[in-house]
């Protein structure tokens, strides 16, 4: 069932490769000895980089992947009897397999949301049972950025959830799995949606723009931070190696590299979903605003597409499909695509 | 407080980087798009080669770190009222930030050792408790091999130990951080100590033997078997591009580079230890079994040492320090290495 | 902010005291010394009558409080990466503070219903992602019998669910801290619609039942069972005076003491309910089939009638209440609230 | 296999029934409705004499058994990272069935002891580690008061264990499931040799010593307290009739007669020792100072008497038993157990 793919992947931004610069960061960090564990040039490097976007402050530690950066950042954050409240079919509540609540014992709360972007009134409803013994006690906000349905958040928007969070003794968790998809498409330094939004702890991926594998939890408090690094550790996501995922950071936050990756991710999904306006028997679904595009297609042409392509469909009661792009889905890929698309729905009609 | 390394570190078998095979492997296995999660042919080859090793119906998990396979290996095998003997000293109890206590909910139960190794008259005392409410349940016994020590265990040894659990429904767990450096040093297929002696579950290790990062949970009984992939996940260990740590394995056993690797390194801890043998005030503790030499030094050589060559003291009170060979160590760093001891020791002897 | 009550509660039956053949019971076991942890006749004697109730090979496991019982009993059944569906708003998913998710690691996924019974129809949406690894795998379904809002589901439907669940290789929990009235209401044997109708385990309570404390797990497969003994000691509900908690129960069981108090509080639900319907202004809001009755009140009664009974408020928005009804309500006692209901709406009219 | 003891047991404390004052308070707390989990006026007269005896800030959870107790307090005051450091043999680390490393994650350290107690240079060994990420940070030092092996510390030595911990930024916690007996055998009031001796939580104790069930939680810091609400309910050890245990333990304090029943128990362990001096073959191991006798007795002589007298082997290789005094138990009992110890020991000659 193993499956190489001929074509470039619409499935996920997972399933690209690694970048070429970071390819020869890794390269250039493999020369000679180092000290495990984070103490090494590379660990404090990226850590610099870091502290340049979010402030010389800011408290970073390097993780495995997506799950990890997650569960360590709200793990930082939480006691065992709060609750975590979040956009259904966000990742934490349904791609993690439960990790948060069997990692830090917490209840996510799952809130329904057309666009995967929570509001201060899609949250009110769930502010309750503070103090009460009975309840678990609301204790943070998760959203992403972008988000699981390829929505932004702006800056403002932001805010205005901290600030419901933060009235209530909470805290602000941003799943960054796409963060630089999101920095991208809102044209603002990274502090200014997260850190100065309010935003308490932020899992900043790379894994999805070009690295092999890495994700970093930055913590904005010492409060917060000081659990950290043992959290870390016991939730098996200390790197011994740690200076080969500290440098593909290193490369990628170099020259603003991270930006251009995810740059070109969203253009080529803006790209998609406009030639896709040439197909009639394709009804784009939603704000094409980061690097995902969500469609209902003729049920039909699923199948055979998929043999060409490989991706998901997102729901099947609706046809709804996901394609998602990469930092290097190319102009000619998507081209290529939509030729597929097109062919596909005229086969079908000849069915 | 960072440190680059000007020469050959003894200071630990991570210290070392990435075998060039093992990077052309992530460079070739760096082409075009693949399905995530483990569905890709790079995860199929390895996942053969590790049949080819272990037999055609081992479960095999790719997971990131030591103690990620560790706990994973232990939690498909264990209910969370159940105890885990293991030697003192062991990585699972004292270098895993209480992880499986965390993870799983089982305690551990250490048992002194005189070098590292368990044997059934050690384990004996402790096979305690059975069906009865307030205890703990014995349900795994849990090895090293080679040892934290630098010790191996005999096909036997093993077998032995894998009676006595089996004779008390217990379970045997492998922590094979080195197990390359153990099959090395016994000169026998690892099928041999491992699955034919007995063992359950099997954290086989990648990272200290050449791999940028990267282990392998392999497990023998179905039944252990089903839960792992669904733990792997929750446990944050599953790897999204999953090919990169597949790859960096399919070249680490082909050709047996795994084997060339550790023997490598154990020739070079051998030497190591004939060499120090010309220092009279450096007393070697522990039989150099694999690729540790464990040695009594001059409390007042240490520091100066340190300043050339970071290692870690392994006993402060008796002066006892641990020294670590790997698959780069050459002769020449064997010979530079001791020069600095003898440098030491004699410009101690003038202080 | 410690209150007594003057009047007869009509909060919760947990308002409740102690029935008197239970109270005597307690006195009648404090006869000189009894081994502890359950190696006692009291104990031998309760779990007969359970084994009466459920069948002779019923494992019947005493513990302390209805979260310890629901907790406990699905731990027993279910795997950390697993998930139970349940009813929005049941007690396991709101009111036990995220027990369930912080001792077993589960997700709770909670269904919405009108009335707080889950259907065939309303869990199949929620039966997805079975061999999916990022997904919680569905492995329970849990019910409430009766339901926190007061309703009764048949044999019929209880096994159309459990023919669901089976069909999914998954298990039913009943949480039954009001399975009396349950029993009393249908007016079947409690087998009929617990294990005949294929419920894997079941909380049987007693608390709320006149029992100064206890509740009873109840599984009917080994396999789950043999896990009970020790998890039930890990997660702090093994009583050593284990007698103290069995003789009540032998005594809520002796001569369908249980029924009867069950029927009692019933009837006075029924009869609440009945005399409401005096009082236009109140409109009862759901089926009186067991001891509650829910209630749309105008706003302005709450304060005052909560001045001389406390009782809870059960969605604020509606201005809906909860009334409860015990093992040791009158009808005097429902004719001197009606009334104080009546004069408290007068009361408000005036204004 | 279930037991009813025709004579008083000497096996634990355990065995004892509830003491007629207590019985008396059940029976006046069942008057009547009262609200549930706590906010009764039981509750609050019994949380006001623990204030008499710690302070009129203390912050007091009852819960239901020691267990609970146990890890209630160590939750509160660990984060799930750090350690336990106990006397080898200690409750919390053999007879919980793993309880706090499931339920809190942390890992327990035993530390083999002379007599059941840690000393400041029995300790320090154990205080490594701090900062360093691979290791459970020590985090509390939980002492039993009196021991497990009848044996009490001073409030002296309490002082200079807790001096130790606050000098390490650690806590104190004492299990006092046998508070009273402490208390008792010092002659001091409890407050001497917890609060002010530096304990900063304490398990209270009071199954043991004539309740049927019921154990409490003081803590003497707000910042540990405010999480102890939430976690009681987590941990299942929220009694909804709360009352009934909040009574039992007013009664137990009022006239202090907690002091007066463990005053008797410890004299019957004191005559219970000086009457075995008159059989030669029976010796006394270990000091006897709260209400426990250990003692080396002829192996032939254990199970006959045991048909006579349920009680525990403690150390099978050493032929060493445990026997325990009460509340209740008499000098005639005494005097009848001392009988059939020696015609134990008689018949065993005679063979």
């Amino acid at each position: 069932m193993s499956t190489t793919l001929k074509r470039r992947s619409f499935a996920s931004d997972n399933n690209s490769g690694i970048h070429p610069a970071v390819v020869a960061a890794l390269q250039a960090a493999n020369a000679g000895d180092a000290v495990g564990y984070g103490d090494d040039p590379w660990t404090a490097a990226a850590t610099a980089r870091f502290r340049q976007l979010f402030g010389a402050d800011a408290a970073v530690y390097f993780v495995f992947n997506g799950t990890g950066a997650n569960v360590l950042g709200l793990s930082c954050v939480l006691e065992p009897f709060q609750a975590v409240l979040c956009a259904r079919g966000a990742h934490i509540d349904v791609d993690e397999c439960g990790a948060p609540e069997r990692a830090i014992g917490c209840k996510l709360i799952p809130v329904a949301t057309p666009d995967g972007k929570l509001t201060p009134a899609l949250i009110a409803p769930h502010l309750t049972g503070f103090g009460v013994q009975h309840h678990v006690q609301p204790g943070a906000i998760s959203i992403a950025q972008s988000t699981e349905l390829g929505t932004v958040y702006t800056a403002a928007e932001i805010r205005a959830i901290a600030d419901v969070a933060h009235a209530h003794r909470m805290v602000v968790h941003v799943d960054g799995a796409r963060i630089a998809n999101a920095a991208a498409a809102l044209a603002l330094p990274v502090r200014a949606f997260i850190r100065d939004a309010g935003v308490d702890v932020v899992s900043f991926g790379g894994t999805k723009n070009g690295l092999m594998l890495g994700e970093a939890v930055v913590l904005f408090e010492p409060r917060f931070a000081e659990r950290a690094v043992y959290l870390r550790k016991q939730q098996m996501q200390l790197a011994s190696k740690m200076r080969f995922i500290a440098a593909q950071f290193d490369a990628l936050l170099a020259g603003d590299l991270w930006l251009a990756n995810a740059s070109q991710a969203n253009r080529m999904a803006a790209l998609l979903a406009r030639r896709l306006g040439d197909v009639p028997e394709v009804a784009i679904t939603r704000p094409v605003q980061a690097n995902a595009v969500f469609a209902i297609v003729p049920r039909a042409i699923i199948a055979p597409l998929q043999q060409e392509y490989f991706f998901y469909v997102w729901d099947e009661a609706r046809s709804e499909v996901r394609w998602m792009t990469s930092f290097d889905t190319t102009e000619a890929d998507v081209a290529e695509f939509v030729a597929a698309v097109q062919r596909a729905v005229d086969a079908a009609a000849v069915r």
